[in-house]
């Protein structure tokens, strides 16, 4: 028995050192990836994807060996032994579900989808800026090609659901597929009745100066996080990336024309203090990171929206507002800046969507990427079906690829189901916040006054410091006792939109 | 035949994709180390060790791996039928050298270097602040004893000779003494004469804001390199590094009392070009790199000294000088601001010395390095050794060990034999500037209209492109003729010594 134990805690160790491995080269292509997208000098893209290609086949290789399983076969005994909820049970649970859906796909497969989506990256930008598909096509062609093949490696009753596990562990197409259907069902009605809406937002139109808008940035050390963990950083497409839970960088982006960095960074924020809270403890491990990307997308939606386009938040931040933006804000009323940016109107671009539009946007994707997967729609018309969907879910006309179809990044990288997860976030955002309302009773006060260390200390506790020791509906099970369920959201949404109505 | 051709033509392959991927996994090792000293959040440092640890072990792995030995074997016939000068040819000979040389290496000697290195760099840090060597000695101690195994792996005249192949290749230690006999012997009387020469170089000493520094930066430019392709960012300690020939970073620093940045840009401009300038053809192998570290300080002491310092290149940017720092230079004549940036006087601190004392600094460490390793002198005593030997070459007194035998980093990291290379570099500079001179009779002319192209193309035409194609001896023989002679970087200095007397 007392062998038996040590030979365990000496696989137990072995595991973590090899998966510490796989995870410090997961984390370097992380930064390549950051520096790409931040710093890179332009020229250096095509060797920049051959460097992630080699990073990401030689963190699969070092993964899939066959001493992992070795290994893990000697740790059955020991993880059955051991409370479900340990750090040690955790790690040997998620690393035998991964090592198993790894083994199945080829590293030569592998390597193809990670250079073919470098490869991709500076054409989508390319594309993006002359605003022609076409330029952009075979890439993605390439790309879905490759997601064919991936998703042939796994026994799943539609290919679908072999890409929105790896972003969505667990999650099957058809639960998506019922709670879109239950979302945009609720949401039409919506949209329409705050079409009636009378909402004056000129004054988020005009002049900002981009410097000025960094300025603004500041909101992220008051919301906190801990000084000399982070960083924020221009880019194209804003996003957030750690490299550990000590190395956070936040990226936003500032067009001039519009009040747009500040809420990219509150929801980039959201992102970066889950990976931020993750426990010191699992630093290194696979479990550092957060659970899933709805999780992770209900986190920045939280900030940027339950508390960015709240009213008690902007009673504490407004004044700083108006001392950045005077020429705009000094003659407006708080509560004509409130309404404005709550105001509900179908949009183009998906990132400037508003709170209740945006999930037709996603709806929209998920359906385009099943038909794409499935090769029922020809990608020569893309565009034309695209713009056609556009029309008929939000009523507005798309008048170019830029700000159609080409708007987003995600299928440069060949992120096939990743989009779902964005609109399911807002669902379960809302989930969550009424779990936090009932436990924090004075949240609203404390907003007012530009504190934030109970909302943060409430998600450091029930969400972030878990990473990825539970799944996701495990995570959501402990936290509101129940799956998903866009009640709530849709709830929230009509008690807001009925009260801008009123007034 | 045929088939043998097929064979080998398949192995080399084979070779030069393994050497590509250890090649990916060093660059990438170089991001994290220039991210680490640019942009990482500074809590980040613990677990950026551990992944830069990661990534070092992998790539000496996957180097050391005998599949790469069975494929050196197979390619030995195919070599011998390659002319020497061949990109496959140079690029199997590099891999066979540093494979064998690797394979002596015991991973755990390896291992116990990089950590008792990365444990020493703090405790110097802080024997440093409290100029305290006593603090530092146990950590040199050790550091030494590693070095020592490590020469005992290398079948070498004298130990120093294995340490200085790591920078130098095939450079000897009784080549190092002879050439700095000769250097010695003619920078003494020199830097004796220097002392009677009178320049007022008080135009150097003020307020120089960063910002402004960071204008100048943009000389890099004019200097010349591919747009898209490099960048610059402030740093603690200069450096330059490359990611790829289309990615050069550059680092400099501004301290604000002194004229610091624009000197530390042109040379760490030189070193960037080096790498830049490779063949594009050696991209992601081995060769893609300068092929020592003295021919890579030729390179950055050209661009700051022979360049940096010429009147022509004065006559060109100092109007921008006086147009960035008015305050400063309006009322300073240019050959008064010449003669200052070009006066010759002893001090204490290496990397602010003067070009003709910079090599007593080095010649003395070089003395102390051979003694420490060979035991023959008192690590209790090396302070006052030191010491001595700064009154004895220099003529300064050293006030502390902080400004003594603490200033460089270079020993808490285990790099014993590294610092001959600077000097070294020196002695090359000239070296070449002599040939330059000659195959470019219109080079002042050329300096003098901020042209540099024909300099930037006869570099990368006699030096650059050939990466590690040829040894620093072969270099060397093919550009010049001949081996290190420091002849003519002596007369170099004399008669600017001369001129600056005479004036």
């Amino acid at each position: 028995m007392r062998h038996t134990a040590r030979v365990s805690a000496n696989a137990y160790e072995g595991l973590k050192a090899r998966l510490g491995e796989v995870w410090d080269v997961t984390k370097a292509a992380y930064l390549l990836s950051w520096d790409q997208q931040t710093m890179m000098p332009p020229r250096a893209g095509p060797v920049r994807a051959a460097q992630l290609g080699t990073l990401s086949k030689l963190a699969h290789e070092l993964f899939v060996d066959d001493e992992v399983g070795r290994l893990l076969d000697r740790l059955d005994g020991f993880e059955a032994e051991l409370p479900y909820e340990s750090d040690e049970a955790s790690l040997i649970r998620l690393a035998r579900r991964e090592w198993e859906k790894e083994r199945r796909v080829p590293t030569e497969l592998r390597e193809a989808m990670a250079r073919t989506a470098a490869e991709a990256y500076p054409i989508w930008v390319e594309a993006r800026q002359r605003s022609d598909f076409s330029l952009f096509r075979p890439c993605l062609e390439r790309n879905v090609e490759l997601r064919r093949r991936y998703a042939a490696c796994f026994d799943v009753e539609e290919p679908y659901d072999a890409l929105l596990d790896d972003f969505e562990p667990g999650m099957k197409t058809a639960e998506v597929r019922a709670v879109f259907a239950e979302l945009k069902q609720g949401l039409v009605p919506l949209i329409a009745e705050a079409a009636a809406i009378e909402i004056d937002d000129s004054c988020l139109r005009g002049h900002f100066p981009r410097e000025r808008q960094r300025e603004l940035d500041a909101i992220v050390e008051r919301f906190g996080l801990t000084e000399g963990s982070w960083r924020i950083d221009p880019t194209e497409h804003p996003f957030a990336a750690s490299m550990a839970t000590t190395d956070v960088r936040l990226t936003s982006r500032y067009p001039e024309h519009e009040l747009m960095g500040l809420f990219a960074t509150m929801h980039e924020y959201g992102h970066g203090l889950y990976e931020h809270q993750v426990d010191p403890a699992l630093e290194r491990t696979p479990l550092a990171r957060g659970t899933s990307l709805a999780i992770h997308e209900s986190q920045s939606r939280m900030w940027e929206n339950l508390v960015g386009r709240s009213r008690p938040f902007w009673r504490f931040f407004y004044p700083e507002l108006q001392r950045v933006f005077p020429e705009q804000f000094s003659g407006v009323e708080l509560e004509t800046f409130y309404r404005a940016i709550n105001r509900v109107r179908p949009s183009l671009i998906r990132i400037e969507a508003d709170e209740a539009t945006y999930s037709l946007h996603i709806i929209l994707r998920f359906e385009l990427e099943q038909e794409i997967l499935a090769g029922t729609v020809d990608l020569a018309t893309l565009p034309e079906e695209w713009n056609a969907r556009m029309r008929d879910y939000l009523g507005v006309e798309v008048p170019d690829d830029a700000r159609g179809i080409l708007q987003d990044v995600h299928w440069a990288r060949g992120s096939l189901g990743y989009f779902p997860t964005y609109a399911l976030g807002n669902v379960i955002s809302v989930q969550l916040w009424e779990r936090i309302r009932a436990a924090l009773p004075d949240l609203d006060a404390e907003l007012e006054r530009g504190e934030f260390a109970s909302l943060r200390e409430w998600l450091r506790e029930n969400v972030h410091r878990h990473g990825r020791k539970f799944t996701p509906s495990e995570t959501l099970q402990r936290v509101v006792g129940g799956g998903i369920d866009p009640g709530p959201y849709l709830r929230y949404l009509g008690d807001k939109l009925r009260e801008l109505a009123a007034a």
